[in-house]
């Protein structure tokens, strides 16, 4: 099943997550959301805080999207399924359970291969390579001329999904939310931020 | 002593300050800073921790503008002069130490006698009434037709200074560098923010 989108507006709201960075021993990490109307302006912030390599980002990532003040969400995105080390985003539960599609993002193409082997270090290693894998694998975007980024997707047919990816990202390769809710979560947790746009 | 603006840019690069909400018994408060170019887009957040009714947000302010990262900075911003409750921002000094021109900006006139009665139940009060009075008196500029806010100004002419103001008050009457920072500063400690712009 997925939420069809018959026309695209390029204000389309978007709601994109992005965790901060976390040092050795941090029991937890801040998760900021930037609500965005498409890739123009940011109307909306919300935050988190998910634990460092734990079980719960999905869980708290609904909380968020079911907030009734953002119910004009019409897509999460989130930048990579991994928060807080290697707590794996369960894109296709978020969608389940709040009815809203969702896009996950990666500059590059994960090394699938690696990550599986430093999960097997962790707890329940396997509930969150069967998170990994039901997540699909990540598909090319070109979101400028000849720079492609991959995304996956839950709940949005693949189409509807690059649409959205391509008129959000209006400042750089990366959709305009995810690259403020990076800025966001960086400037806050160590104080200063800059992007390189 | 003022910095001379010989063209303002439309992308000049502004650092607007807010603060967070804070509760009765907090030690201190949050305070945001979003650097922007013009009135157009993001590309940098800083953060600090001001002490709620204290008297070190002029020296926090000066540590995170002369930081060498944001050396292009050439406007401050704050959204108002009081941040953290009665944590007056000595906007003359900021100017001073760190060579970068201050524009307060308040959406109404400040009621100075509302102010003064409520600055007398605090430690110091004469030293933040001295603060209030040097900073001078707030000037109206028409940011949208017939909408007008407020500014006091450090280093800087007052035509520059509200030229800057107007340009970059793109999405509503505040400059868009205050709206982040106050809508980043809301989200990350009460858990979200919206706009109403």
């Amino acid at each position: 099943m997925t939420v069809n989108f018959y026309a695209i507006k390029d204000e389309v709201r978007i709601l994109g997550f992005d965790d901060g960075p976390f040092k050795r021993g941090d029991k937890n990490t801040l998760v900021v959301g930037a609500v965005y109307r498409g890739g123009r302006w940011m109307d909306g912030v919300m935050s988190t805080r998910v634990s460092v390599d734990g079980l719960d980002s999905s869980e708290k990532l609904i909380k968020l999207v079911a907030d009734r003040r953002f119910m004009d969400v019409r897509v999460v995105m989130v930048d990579g399924i991994a928060f807080g080390g290697f707590n794996i985003v369960d894109i296709n539960r978020v969608y389940e359970e709040t009815g809203v599609p969702v896009i996950a993002v990666t500059r590059h193409m994960p090394d699938f291969k690696k990550i599986r082997a430093a999960l097997k270090h962790l707890p329940d290693w396997q509930k969150r390579w069967t998170l990994i894998k039901k997540a699909g694998l990540p598909k090319p975007v070109e979101t400028k001329p000849g720079k492609r980024i991959h995304i996956q997707n839950a709940g949005i047919s693949p189409p509807d999904a690059e649409s959205i990816v391509k008129i959000s990202s209006t400042r750089s390769l990366l959709p305009e939310p995810l690259r403020m809710a990076h800025l966001i979560a960086r400037g806050i947790v160590s104080g200063q931020s800059r992007g390189n746009a």
